[in-house]
Formats: structure tokens, C-alpha cells, sequence
């Protein structure tokens, strides 16, 4: 089994080689602000959970790193349109000025589209990783499906949505909040496990679990993101979700409690985990999220 | 061999049905919204050549409508971000108020970007249309790749990058025009016909061709876009063009040069179409394009 810093490694490099290598007209303002915003230094949280899924069945972990690099495209594009003026307004992302700041808000917006776009050639376009050749058409066409889902009107942009619509307000409860961050956060990354089971041949029944078990990963990650709201390691600006009204799980318990139903998650995230696959260092890995501290 | 108007006729109920079906939730604005861009009253002219090429190899053109709704996806979440604020700022569309106007900047952003996922969901999902069960998985594939390589960074985001460059300036030829219409409004046309041709079972080479085809079409449509700026029968704000001093034919040709000049484009369009096609309908409808008052 890989040692999960160095697969990140093995896959930041190959991704910013992709990146490098897919926009690289120079003139374009488009092409230097897709760079800027892919090449953010992200944990890479999404593609890891892809690739260590992938190797539990036993395959190639680079297998899956088409699946990985347009889930971590999805992801960033994401940001960059949530840090708009329109929407949550933030002028710093991953330790840099947000994407609409450093160049300006129509290229965030266009660079942000174009990323979105591109995120689905990569999933059928061999040219880009020659592992992913070895991912059948009939998966591929599993993983648009997979990504178009988590991405689209009924799963991140729905969560956003309803993100928005309750900022400020007071009438909500803990089901509120979870069908916003079930779909918010928790789809993409439902996504990337899916994308991760298909990229490692798993059956029919072993993806559904897996979309599943991503799904609450990803609550338990929004949680303690909500609880890390505040410290000046998060690479955005501290303490923005307080001054913006934003409805956290901060909003409704203390910062034990919310620990404590991250770590609820977890486990019942790792207890769906199928019994066919070798998951040990998966399950290391989704440990450390709950203790992570940026 | 079906009247254009009635395939228009069908293609629109059956896209109506869908957008309908597909986003319900009367609660979230983001939906309605969605609804509200994609029921616009289109001239549903990329849908049209996908479906007329379709049936040109002698198939039903229903075989195309998955591919018909995605570009005409594709189309709509285009207009609805170039209407932005940031963009071309543009408070009319299709006759009706613009996406952002209608509801708010950050849902029309949103609903945009849940549109283009979704588009890429219809390709590969068989429970949009039944139709599209005929289209196997490498050619769905095929599909995805045409959609996604014609919207992103190197299609028409690019171009539409290049013209927010170039809005204003000065130095420009008809060498820069060219680039930008290619792809702003060449790609996705090109990418409407190739789709047409892989849901008709067209060969490789005829696809080349069909991309091709189109783009040269999206350009001479734009042409007779451009000419028609001005008119109020356009459903969008009249003069816009001019008063946000665009790039346009206009700004380099007289309103007859410009018409020569999309003609000229249509001519070299017909002459690369396969000769294995019965495109007689499909050849009539490309020109109407250009005699099109709206």
C-alpha cells in the first residue's frame, strides 16, 4: 500500500503537469486564471479519498486519477464562483486573494465555467492520463454520471443554494443544515468516492455504498470546517462564516459538540465501508480529516 | 422526411416535459430558475441541426434529443452568465427579463452553473429519454467529449474571454473576429452538429467534417446576428452592441459586406457536408438561417 503523502505527491505532480499543459496560451487572461485557480495549494482531500478507494480493490491507485483530477476541478471551480461578490464575497481562498481578486470578476466567472466544463472531457478524453485508458467506456460513462449529479441542480448548486437562502436567517434546525451540507459538501465527495469504487471495479452495490459513506465524510468534513471557522490556518479569511450570518453547525451546538457529531459521521461512515476491499489506510486517512487543523 | 417545424415543435415538448420533470422543487428559487432560463422561447436552432443530421443518415431523429437538450443547455447557461453584471450586463433576453433580473445575481449564477453539470448528466443518463438507449456507451462517450472540449477553456469560453478583451479596443482585424466568433459561437454549433452526426452513426471522418460545418454555420450566424443588431425583433436589448462598443462584423463592414460575408461562410459550410447524407431539409433550414429576422 502507498503511504497517503506520498500518493498526494504523485498526484499533485501529475495535476499540475495536466494543468500546465491543458491552458497554456499565454495571452488569454481565461488560461492564467484557470492556472491560478487550479493550482491553489489544496489538501487534495477529494482526489485522495478517489485514489485510496481505488486501491482498496486492489487496482493501481493511478487508475482513478482522471476521476481524482475532475473531481479536484469541480471542487475548485466551485470556490472560485463561491467567492464572488454575488455570492459569499471573499477576497481570500487557500492562503492567496480569491481568484476574482487577483484578476477580476468576469475571468472568475469564466474561468470558473470553462474549469466546469473541462472537468467532464477529462473523463473521456485518453489524451490526458494514459492510466485511464484502462477504464472501460461503459465506467466512464458511469463516471460523467457520478459527477454531473453531485455537481449539477440536484446536488452541490442545490446545497449553495439553499446555502444562501438561509444565510441571515433564524427559523432553521439540524435537518436544515444537513440537507445543505449533504449537498454542498457531501455530494462532490459522495462523488469522488463513487468515481474512486468505479475507477477500482467495484459492483453496482459497492458504488451506491460508497456514494453514501462520501456523503457523510463530507458532513463530518463541513463540521469541523464549521469548528475550524476562526483559526487563521484555515488559508481563508477567519471568522468569515460568523460575520456573514452564515447557518453552521457553530450556530446550533458548541464546539465539543460539534467534534463529537463529526466523529459520529465517521464512524458510521466507516462502518458502510465494503467488507471485500483492504481499507486499512483509507480508514487512517479518514480519521485524520476529523484532527486536521487547516 | 419530418418538416422542420414540426421537429421543432416536437423537440420543444419534449424539452419543455423534461425541464419540467426535472426540476420541481418548488421551494428553491434555484430551480425556478433554472426553469425560468431554460424555458426561454429559443429559436432551438443547435437542437435543429443535431436533430436534421441525425435523421440525414436515415434515423429517427428522437436518437438525437439527449444530444439536442444538452447543447441547448449549454447555449442557455451561456446567455444567462454572459447577462451578468460582470459581463455583458444585458437586463433583456429572448423578450423576457433577463435570468438575473428575473430572479437575483447569485441564483442566475448558480442556476447557470447547475445547468451546464446537468447538461453532461442528460448525455449519459438513459432516464431523460428513451430514445437515447440506442446510443451505446462509446459513442455517449463521444458525446461528452464534443459537449465538453466546444464549452470549455478552449471552446466557447475562450472566445467569449476574447471578446470581453477586446470590447472597447481598437486594433483588432478581421483575423481576431474570426477567433473569437469561432469559438464563441462556432464551437458549440460545431459541437451540435457533430453530436447530430454520432447520434445518426456517422463515421469518424464524417464527424471532422460535421464539427467543421458547423463552426463555419456559427459564424456566419453570428454575422447575421451582428447585422441584425439594432432590431427590436431580436429579443434582446436593441443597439447593445454598438453602445458597449463590441467587437462585431458591423464594426468592420458594411451591413452588405457583412451579409456577403455570412453567405460566403453558409456556401463553404454546404460544400463540406458527407455525401453519403440525405441533407436537403438540413441544407434548407441552413438557409433560412440566413434570411432570419429574429
Amino acid at each position: 500500500m502507498t503511504l497517503v503523502d506520498d500518493l498526494r505527491n504523485d498526484f499533485s505532480r501529475v495535476f499540475s503537469d495536466f494543468v500546465n499543459r491543458s491552458w497554456s496560451d499565454s495571452k488569454a487572461r481565461l488560461h492564467g486564471a484557470i492556472r491560478y485557480c487550479l493550482e491553489g495549494d489544496g489538501k487534495r482531500t477529494r482526489a485522495l479519498l478517489a485514489l485510496l478507494i481505488c486501491e482498496s480493490y486492489g487496482r493501481n491507485p493511478r487508475l482513478a486519477f482522471s476521476s481524482a483530477t475532475a473531481v479536484e476541478m469541480v471542487h475548485a471551480y466551485s470556490l472560485a464562483h463561491d467567492d464572488l461578490p454575488c455570492m459569499d464575497d471573499d477576497s481570500m481562498r487557500r492562503g492567496r486573494p480569491s481568484l476574482h481578486v487577483a484578476f477580476d470578476e468576469c475571468t472568475a466567472l469564466l474561468a470558473g465555467d470553462a474549469i466546469l466544463a473541462d472537468a467532464f472531457r477529462v473523463l473521456v478524453d485518453e489524451e490526458f492520463f494514459s492510466d485511464a485508458a484502462f477504464i472501460s467506456l461503459t465506467d466512464r460513462s458511469r463516471l460523467v454520471r457520478e459527477l454531473a449529479l453531485a455537481s449539477g441542480g440536484h446536488g452541490m448548486v442545490y446545497g449553495q443554494d439553499r446555502d444562501m437562502y438561509w444565510t441571515g436567517r433564524n427559523d432553521f434546525n439540524l435537518e436544515t443544515l444537513e440537507t445543505i451540507h449533504r449537498n454542498k459538501t457531501g455530494a462532490l465527495i459522495g462523488a469522488a468516492c463513487a468515481m474512486g469504487a468505479i475507477s477500482g471495479g467495484a459492483s453496482h452495490s459497492d458504488i451506491s455504498a460508497w456514494r453514501e459513506i462520501g456523503t457523510l465524510i463530507g458532513i463530518a468534513f463541513q463540521a469541523v470546517d464549521d469548528a475550524l471557522d476562526g483559526s487563521t490556518t484555515l488559508g481563508k479569511t477567519p471568522g468569515k462564516d460568523l460575520s456573514q450570518k452564515k447557518l453552521t453547525y457553530m450556530t446550533l451546538f458548541a464546539r465539543n459538540q460539534v467534534m463529537d457529531f463529526a466523529r459520529e459521521k465517521t464512524e458510521s461512515a466507516i462502518a458502510l465501508i465494503p467488507s471485500n476491499t483492504r481499507s486499512d489506510r483509507l480508514i487512517e486517512f479518514i480519521g485524520r480529516l476529523l484532527s486536521r487543523q487547516t
